[in-house]
């Protein structure tokens, strides 16, 4: 699972600046990094007049734009995505995702804080709170790092969540919920998917599995 | 698996016009449609100094703009990829897929022609072609719509693909290419892995499951 990190803070703390530092930091030692940016208001990413943008328009649900370096897709959505949702729906092939905003998730924080901006922090060590990123000293009990030591932060995030541990070979969601499965279970529905997908036509080695069963 | 219709045409001939007039006609009759457009050419979707363009520029592989209304999403990738792969890993919740280009792609299409812009025609009837749309009868075997019959060219899209069949409730991707499964090996599928799924922790009634097996 990839792991998540949110960068939060209250207005206009230095929250895309610090991921704008991070970001390279962590590219640098080799990681693939995604970024979610939570925005209430509603936002136009497209250009009017493009292709894309006229499917819009003319009231295409999902848009998306394909070369052979890179993927643009606008979509509809019925509700505020959580941050575990966007990653297992939206996301793949990279090592780490950098929230910025979505204060009232669980995952793992780190807060951008300046006094002079606002006087008091937006979190406290309960929630869920890694580190501050500060241009003065504070201690609530979790590291503080200066506003620009990027290397810093990359060290604790490489360190808590980035050390090569393999990972899991059997990913189970079950009503759309993902459960948790041993090294022995995982090894065990391994074989007897495998064992029961091998007699089917085309299906010699399954090496990779994707099964999808819906609902009767 | 959502059906895809490819517009296809030479260039100029109409294509982005064809496809704002299908997809509300579409729309209007209770359908969800997702568009793709191919570009070799490569594309700018964001826009300068946004927060979302500012991760991307700072190195980011993926990067999601969500709110309760919508979702942007923008990455790299590393090859040019066909229509099935996009459907299969970008979009889901719609009806139909109209694909803007793709011609060498083998879904079916329907070819956008005029004869004062290109002489010749892009597609054969060999080359999964359902109709033209053109401002001039045309006659090669398949049925020929007015460029402006929108209605006429979705009642043939409705037909072919979006009679309500019952779509197959068992989906399997081995090495990463679907499988086809009769209906017999389907529920067969999804005996055994419900039954083995019955006894795991938090998984009392199994309805929807998603198992990815990766290689050891």
């Amino acid at each position: 699972m990839i792991p998540i990190v949110s960068i939060v803070g209250k207005s206009n703390s230095g929250k895309t600046t610090m991921i704008e530092k991070l970001v390279p930091e962590l590219v640098r030692r080799g990681y693939r990094v995604a970024t979610i940016k939570h925005d209430v208001h509603g936002f136009e990413v497209d250009r009017e007049g493009k292709d894309s943008w006229r499917h819009k328009q003319a009231g295409a649900h999902t848009v998306i734009i394909s070369s052979p370096q890179k993927l643009a897709l606008i979509r509809d959505m019925n509700h505020d995505a959580e941050l575990a949702e966007l990653r297992d729906r939206f996301i793949q092939e990279v090592d780490l995702i950098l929230s910025e905003g979505f204060k009232r998730s669980n995952q793992p924080k780190i807060e951008v804080y300046r006094k002079e901006i606002h006087p008091d922090l937006l979190c406290t060590a309960e929630d869920n709170l890694l580190a501050i990123g500060s241009n003065q000293p504070i201690d609530i009990g979790v590291p503080c790092f200066a506003l620009d030591d990027a290397k810093g932060i990359a060290d604790l995030i490489e360190k808590k969540f980035l050390q090569k541990t393999p990972s899991p070979k059997v990913q189970l969601r079950v009503n759309g919920k993902e459960v948790p499965l041993t090294p022995f279970v995982q090894k065990s529905i391994q074989n007897t998917v495998r064992g029961m997908l091998s007699s089917l036509k085309g299906c010699a080695s399954p090496q990779t599995v994707d099964l999808k069963i819906d609902p009767d």
